[in-house]
């Protein structure tokens, strides 16, 4: 594995997945990392990110380096060629450089900003460190896929070791416009698992088809939820009117009413969950959330694992 | 000990005290933290606190993880039950169940708004990492206590090795309101020492009586340095009129003439010290306030072994 | 060495440079400071710097701890005598005198306001870390001096093995006003190099006498650039109208056009840099930049090395 921006970027993610669940069952410490820096770069906010992906390098032996970029350092420019006489203070390209020339392995957080769909699906930011890092890069999440959580999910599904489950991928509500990034990356790993899944949400809110390729979707939530064994919810703003968020006739928060219509089906969530808009507290309380998030260690662990060795 | 949140999580505080002397006379390094992080979260800002923290889980072998969780990461909810459609963007249960799932310890910074009594002595914040963690939680300051000070101070008078002392904690001037932590703390703490113990402060900055109980209160400054043999300075605004900083009608600031009426006392403050409103520059110059500071790192380590033990 | 503020520090420049090349050729790690905490204290952004001083550290064992002073902590007060009561909440001696007290080095990085040059020129923050700093105090950058950047620059220049050149320190333009620290500071390391050293700006822009000493200032940037084996482009404010930006008439950027003047001469800048201002992108993408900012790492190796075989 030379970056893990992607599922694309893994030759077995079926054995990526199991080697998540053998950590969790069995947590190890190791030398392997020793004399080696990871450097962790934001460009958001980050908590289960930020502290899952420290523990996990520690875990190893590595030093790590934090910069919250923009706070900390330059305001970054990101256009080439650009006269660079406003407010951006260092070029992308010289800040990964650099960076990378400090660390073994770097990681990058990044939001879509949801005004331009070509420059978000672009990924620019993660593009850019791809492109000019010397060293192995690993995306935090990314304008439009979040790999680590990803890996995480079909880990924490893997390990229920419930046969071909039925999983349900559900839109939810939220006050705010969200990025597809999660929902997009959870359809691009589910592959890699022996599931069934549905993608769920309200007219106008379809994901891009190079992520849905062979998944149905559906816009009758109580419908999709039959008989389904895990419910993944999740916001996200719209595809084809970009970063819209369209008016939607039903309540699509997840209730305890909801969760009844599935065969006893558990709750996922990414975190951070706004608590009675995604969901009701009460599902929230009785779900797999919490260990979604400690198998985030799990996850950051292998992948670290897997570039180290490959160093 | 399970947690360290105020002196009645402690069972033999006087032990704890001589271990933090004895500490302080020699300092130590261990391995006893090895492969365990210490996870450090700020909601307030942080200078000795910070960085005694983290240089004394070092000492110990341990990993630190630092989150400033409103800028680094997630607004957060307070409030049970809430439709999360507004500014917060995390329930402080979630954050807190999934920050201890990283971290073998957890401590925590925050601070009274000033706003309601009953919601600040209610330690909110405090209480919900209690109840949230998984694993042991020290205050590092909270809405009413500052118990890693107190011990420090508490340690800080024993080291001086003068028998029964008199101790005045007197209140100061301050250009702005602040929270009674420091001073409800010491005073909740120093029956743990042998010593007599004296408040003073203007009419209406009476503390509580939950940590004056037995402690005799005096209005007149002078008065009470009389034969001191350790002056406290602190700042703290009005319990009763919660929050309030009622006029004053003495100057209170400590100066040299008034500590000309003690017994040869010295001079305490917990940092930072506002110079020349709390007290006059050669009060601070010939003080114990750096010592204090730096028994800050004893403190701290003296509670990161026995948690470590107790794991 | 005591402290690392400036060359003047330094006994024998001539060795510290060979040290960081050799460090370059081979690099090292080692355990010399292990149970050693090295405390980086910003009042300004840093990239390279923080992240270079910290791996540095880490490479020889250290423990880093990092404090970005006035966002993490409080605001600091640097008058002295002052009556606190307005905004600042700490003055800069207790600040030093505590944090230190945790540190067996500390580093400080503060630029200069432009503001008023005696001010920025007394340097007053260095010099106050200095003098209440318990222990060896490296400067991350102060107001009128880099030297960690030109320790770099002349182990970078002394590392390309060309026999006495021509380096030429090229002003360039630039949107803002910036400090002269890293051109002062190139300057007066200059003669620890066998190199034949020329100042190039525009009128008004000359820098201070106490650093061009011996060496030729010119106002014809394509006569400067004659034969020269280094262009080393930095932009700088005005000495004599202190902090201001006169008028320039010619275009001063550094373009391939100019560099083709030169006897082939490398560029080197220290990063971050305005790009298609200071220089063009095909002059940048075709430099040095990159190796001096790796370099950084081992010029901050071989400084904290020395300090810690002198603790």
């Amino acid at each position: 594995m030379k970056h893990f921006t992607s599922i694309t970027d893994v030759e077995h993610p079926d054995a990526l997945i199991q080697q998540v669940v053998n950590l969790k069952e069995q947590p190890q410490f190791s030398n392997i990392g020793k004399h080696k820096t990871l450097g962790l770069v934001f460009f958001n906010p980050s908590l289960r990110t930020r502290l899952s992906t420290q523990k996990a390098a520690q875990n190893l032996g590595m030093d790590v380096i934090v910069l919250n970029i923009n706070k900390d350092s330059w305001k970054v420019e990101f256009e080439d060629g650009t006269v660079m006489n406003g407010a951006t203070q260092e070029h992308i390209k010289d800040a990964v450089k650099v960076i990378s020339s400090y660390c073994d392995i770097m990681g990058v957080r990044s939001f879509a900003t949801l005004e331009d769909r070509e420059e978000d699906y672009k990924e620019r930011v993660l593009t850019n460190f791809v492109q000019y890092s010397s060293v192995p890069v690993i995306s935090l999440e990314s304008a439009t896929l979040h790999p680590l959580q990803s890996l995480t999910d079909m880990a924490t599904i893997t390990a229920s070791a419930i046969q071909r489950p039925k999983v349900v991928l559900s839109w939810a509500p939220h006050p705010k416009a969200l990025p597809q990034a999660v929902s997009n990356s959870f359809l691009q790993w589910s592959p890699a698992i022996d599931a069934e899944v549905v993608c769920a949400c309200p007219e106008g809110y379809e994901l891009s088809d190079a992520f849905t390729g062979g998944i149905t979707t559906m816009h009758n939530q109580e419908e999709a939820f039959a008989d389904a064994d895990f419910i993944y919810a999740k916001n996200w703003s719209s595809y084809d009117s970009y970063g819209a968020t369209p008016a939607v006739e039903k309540d699509w928060t997840i209730t305890v009413e909801k969760m009844a219509l599935t065969n006893d089906a558990r709750f996922m969530h990414c975190l951070p969950i706004r608590r009675n808009v995604v969901a009701s507290d009460p599902v929230i309380d009785h779900s797999l959330v919490y260990q979604q998030a400690k198998n985030r260690e799990y996850a950051a662990q292998a992948v670290l694992q897997n570039l180290l060795e490959d160093l």
